[in-house]
């Protein structure tokens, strides 16, 4: 009955079952899971994957015995047992949220996300998406933002290889940037929106996998508003049963994350409250409580919401981009991911810009200030494909930048950082002081970040008894020199450049050995 | 009687006369001028200069014969007459706003300010200000911040070689940066405020006229915090008193303008009642309406005022500091000049060590809102002398790329720019944009400015029985680059580099003679 005996902890079990085809199998029908073992019982949904096939997908979260016995209007009865081992050296389990701020894994291992993103990914040719996981492969991303629909928007106007309901397109004729706004999100569609395609989502599903073996998250994105299919127009009825069924078919995924919307703000006729009943059905439907956030285009949603379990923030000002870091997360009190802060480009578009060196500033910025970052690249080149979009070649010279910055971060004695206000900081004359997010009131691990300033020697005073050893970063050629102990008011010499950075680590203390 | 019998229009005519020096002739002697012709007649406060000669002091705003009576308690009544002829080609009139928001000479040259700041110049060895003066001669810059009081700050510590009042200091032994804070602004002083030393005001005056000479205006700034001297916290009575000796010593030079403080909200005990006593004070004592405004530092002062001519700001953030130019331009409805943005140089403080580059893009992003620019520099040195502070020699790179910009600003057929919003802007994808500041609906002079961003082509949207003809500007690289005329919808082609902009003018529009 089951199609494998054992699975790993935080590994997708399966039971496939042939059912009844009567009526429309993914309105009519109803099947769930019941996993039992000494810590814990879950029920979980199934669902119909087309030719008669109802599957039902369960991630243990412990090891050992599982029993199930799965039930419904449309199979018939089973129990079953199955064991769950201890999972692969690669395998932590899901990513949660922990120390209020910061992310882990199920086994408690660290999660600092740099993520990147290439929304229709999964919509291209075979051959680009294997390009695209290379590319992931070998870069240091972690975390991976992409688009459950296809997308039209500019730069990506080719339908996608497969659709997600039976129906057909609308024809809409040739299609460029300068007619797609009249076009977007059409309400009168050919789609039989009660009915998947499985197909699709099976592809889908096999991208999920595939991150997932690159160590990567997959942050999905269920709504979003550059749409000429009408999907981001659907009834609520519909917008929930796509909910359900995308829920019952990845939750298993231990690399799941759930992004409600791409710029909510954007999506049309969706309310705030749709956003919040839709919220909360993810958190009633996925019965490992993934991560949910909800990203936005001009104005934060308010991420203080119940079923928000961290923020996902593009910046709303072209100018101070992500120098809140801090105060936002203090407001809502949740992990702050700045996942869209303008990407490296040179595209005619003010969100698709900067030069690699302004990225790598806001990602410092952010990462001092307690937050995490996001990444992604739009050059025009002669592929006509674009990171950002449909995925393909790495062409910035960010990335390596972005890996140096996570090393940084992940030798952070502590969980991450948090952001040390200008007084209390000990420095002289400004820089952003990010340091280890403990308890400490005299913070014993310090990284102060300049930025655009090129001083050419700072000055920090700490009690005269304390000994700090000091490190110079230089945050855009990646390297860190030492420079010394220092005792009490002392001053570093520095080398008048923009992006440098310091690091102090009191001598003496505990912490002393991340040097 | 009359030191000379000509002078010219907006020069400096003079009377000197030996009088009383019974008392405090600073006090308890009143004298005055009333200067007449036929289209005008003024009266003005003449001045204790020491040694017996009372002097007053007259600007002519007319050619032709002037009569004039000195009357006072401490002279005999005189009575004279000179010639005000035709001003030499360099004298344009002291500077008043026109246009509302903008600046012109009293000839109705316009002026486009491109500030500097030395704000102690006046008070270093003979050799230094000469050194000044040179540095100044061969720049851009066509006004000058610098102060009446001595300064005590990082980097100038020295005492002046002359003080304003009868009197001595008191002895603060070894002075540095450590001990400066508690020493600020001492109240228990040995100086007779009622006293002053006419030779510390002939000096500075000696200083207005060799500025004059240069062709830069004075923003004479009458008080700071910066003092260990004790001359920021005299009590009321002192404060007008010098208020009034010094707008009837330095009115009659037509390049001065009135800075009321440096930071006004960083002097001590001064409350917003004293500026404004003190405001309506200058209005009334100078004649001639020179100009008068109040230097900010972590909040504007309110600038709608009536006594206030012209914002002089600060940028009161770091990282947002002078985007809302155009905002400060509507809510205050005057001439905004951002004096200090955080200036050139690789100091340790964080209003100090921007690179040119970041100096020169604010400046760009300033001049497209409508507002205008200062400058300084803080760059370390073998001398020990910063030209922000003493100074000197400039040592930057952003002087020549501000000349470019004044030329630049210098060639708008109007009287300035003013900020289009974006979506009035027929660009897309972003872009800060000025046009010519006259009451064109669809203005046919446009510049656009991409800062930060290196957007490889952009569009711009006009109706289609528009040409437009456009340069593209290397603001860094100062080039001008002819790319061809196009009508309606177009893609101008860029280098993808930062700091570039693009001039666009309508064709057949008379304003097409500006290329």
């Amino acid at each position: 009955m089951t199609d494998k005996k054992t699975v790993e902890q935080w590994g997708t079990f399966e039971i496939a079952l042939r059912g009844t085809t009567e009526g429309n199998p993914f309105t009519d029908s109803v099947i769930e899971g019941i996993f039992v073992n000494e810590r814990e019982e879950k029920k979980v949904p199934g669902f119909y994957d087309g030719e008669n096939i109802y599957r039902v997908r369960f991630m243990p979260s412990f090891q050992g015995e599982y029993d199930f016995c799965i039930t419904g209007n449309c199979v018939e009865k089973i129990t079953g047992s199955f064991t769950a081992v201890k999972p692969s050296a690669e395998n932590h389990g899901p990513v949660h949220v922990s120390d209020q701020v910061h992310f882990s894994y199920a086994d408690g291992t660290y999660y600092y996300p740099v993520g990147t993103t290439c929304y229709a990914w999964a919509h291209q040719t075979q051959e680009l998406q294997t390009q695209t996981l290379e590319s992931l492969k070998n870069s240091c991303f972690n975390k991976l933002r992409f688009c459950v629909f296809p997308k039209h928007y500019r730069y990506n106007y080719q339908e996608p290889p497969l659709y997600p309901y039976e129906g057909e397109p609308n024809d809409f004729g040739e299609i460029n940037w300068y007619n797609y706004k009249a076009m977007n999100s059409p309400k009168d569609t050919k789609w039989d929106f009660s009915r998947f395609n499985p197909e699709y989502f099976r592809h889908f599903e096999k991208c999920i996998e595939k991150l997932m073996k690159l160590g990567i998250e997959a942050d999905i994105i269920l709504m979003h508003n550059y749409d000429r299919w009408g999907f981001s127009v659907m009834p609520a009825w519909a917008d929930e049963l796509y909910y359900r069924y995308v829920t019952a078919r990845f939750s298993a995924y231990r690399n799941v994350w759930w992004s409600q919307a791409n710029e909510f703000d954007l999506v049309p006729d969706k309310t705030v409250e749709d956003w919040e009943r839709l919220g909360k059905l993810l958190m009633k439907e996925d019965p490992y409580g993934h991560l949910r956030s909800i990203h936005n285009c001009r104005v934060y949603y308010d991420n203080s919401q119940c079923w928000v379990t961290h923020c996902s923030l593009q910046r709303i000002d072209i100018y101070k981009t992500v120098e809140e870091t801090e105060v936002q997360r203090q407001t809502w009190g949740k992990p702050v991911v700045v996942d869209e802060m303008c990407y490296e480009g040179d595209i005619c578009m003010d969100w698709g810009n900067i030069p690699a060196w302004e990225l790598v500033r806001r990602c410092w910025e952010i990462t001092l200030r307690g937050g995490y970052t996001g990444h992604s690249e739009v050059f025009e080149n002669e592929t006509g494909t674009f990171w950002w979009s449909q995925g393909g070649l790495l062409r910035g010279i960010s990335e390596p930048r972005l890996r140096f910055l996570r090393q940084i971060l992940e030798e952070t004695p502590a969980h991450g950082l948090r952001f040390l206000p200008w007084k209390d900081s000990a420095v002289e004359g400004g820089g952003v002081c990010g340091v280890a997010d403990n308890a400490e009131i005299n913070p014993s691990y310090r990284i102060y970040y300049f930025g655009w300033y090129c001083p050419r020697r700072k000055s920090f005073q700490f009690p005269e008894d304390e000994t700090w050893q000091a490190q110079i970063i230089d945050t855009w050629n990646m390297t860190i020199m030492q420079a010394g102990k220092y005792t009490g008011k002392f001053w570093l010499e520095l080398p008048a450049r923009q992006y440098m950075a310091v690091r102090l680590v009191r001598v003496g203390h505990e912490k002393e050995k991340v040097f």
